[in-house]
């Protein structure tokens, strides 16, 4: 069994923001050698998260609508995290919506996705430097 | 280390709709010939899910009308994807509360599920031939 | 390849409760001797959750206080599952936002998490002995 790791840094400059780091993620399985096995990418950070949906941006201005009407932002007295001195309560329920990780198959040597599935690196709580971590394992 | 790879077609005759899958992804397990791994089993679709819950028609019914006011249908106009001719901006965004895929544990040659835990395809925007993926990795 | 398997037991004594869990699954993959893979940790019950986010009591309060918005537990004849006698509908569609399961890489013997990663089991219907799956896989 082969297995392989890799960390992607991001700075998102806003708070919120989407990535789309499919290719980033198909490197690190071109550069593991696997061709059968799964490859497990998620967010490090508890106020961001690792999705796949599709690219287009009318969507990701949805999405960010979307989860500021389910957990909304302001006013930051909602959340009693809040009362720690952060201001991202809304953040860590914004990541639980949109999920951690996503596990994919590898087949062939390359990402086995469909035809729209593009894979992203969601941020709630940015302007800081985040990671995600791509794990690999197979043959 | 094995591994099995196959797809699933669905034609879910309706806009939305659960059908239970755990048979065909069980058939897939024995198939493999793995005895222990891990199977995932993932929409190959941005517009619908894979996820574990109960067979019980109350549920989905409670499932369906939940999404459609976490996410309404209509109006159209409501979501920008649908600017770009597409009409399915609601089923992006009730794809990601019920999540992409799911990661089975395989033990002794089955599924590894507890006593009510049953694999679901959701579609929410049918009427139309779409897959999951079904990916097994093991010994 | 190895692998390994373990069930965790609990019997949260509320309704709902969240417990850390990070320790337990630590010991799984220690025991199992990989060092490089992955470990699968789900919710055998389809009313619980198994998710990754911060040990913090406020966030736990506002995660308990925004599930319930989302998904209110009464009036118990809001959900038609409930008509089966059951009063736990809620349960199952607080599990879909929190999730079922998190896979989480296994790297140098130990769990790759970042630094405010925490495992943990998210009962919303308890008081009840009910269980999670760890499986390990890896070398």
């Amino acid at each position: 069994m082969k297995s392989f790791r890799k960390e992607l840094w991001f700075n998102i400059p806003q708070r919120r923001g989407f990535e789309n780091i499919t290719r980033e993620v198909s490197d690190c399985v071109r550069e593991s050698g696997v061709t059968e096995g799964l490859v497990l990418v998620n967010a490090m950070h508890i106020t961001a998260s690792v999705f796949i949906n599709d690219d287009e941006s009318g969507l990701h201005h949805d999405y960010e609508k979307w989860l500021e009407e389910l957990a909304p932002h302001e006013p930051i007295s909602r959340y009693r995290h809040n009362n720690t001195g952060e201001d991202n309560g809304d953040a860590h329920l914004k990541r639980q919506i949109m999920g951690r990780e996503v596990v994919v198959a590898i087949s062939s040597g390359a990402l086995d996705l469909g035809p729209w599935e593009q894979v992203f690196y969601g941020e709630f709580d940015g302007r800081r430097r985040k990671r995600v971590l791509v794990k690999v394992i197979g043959e």
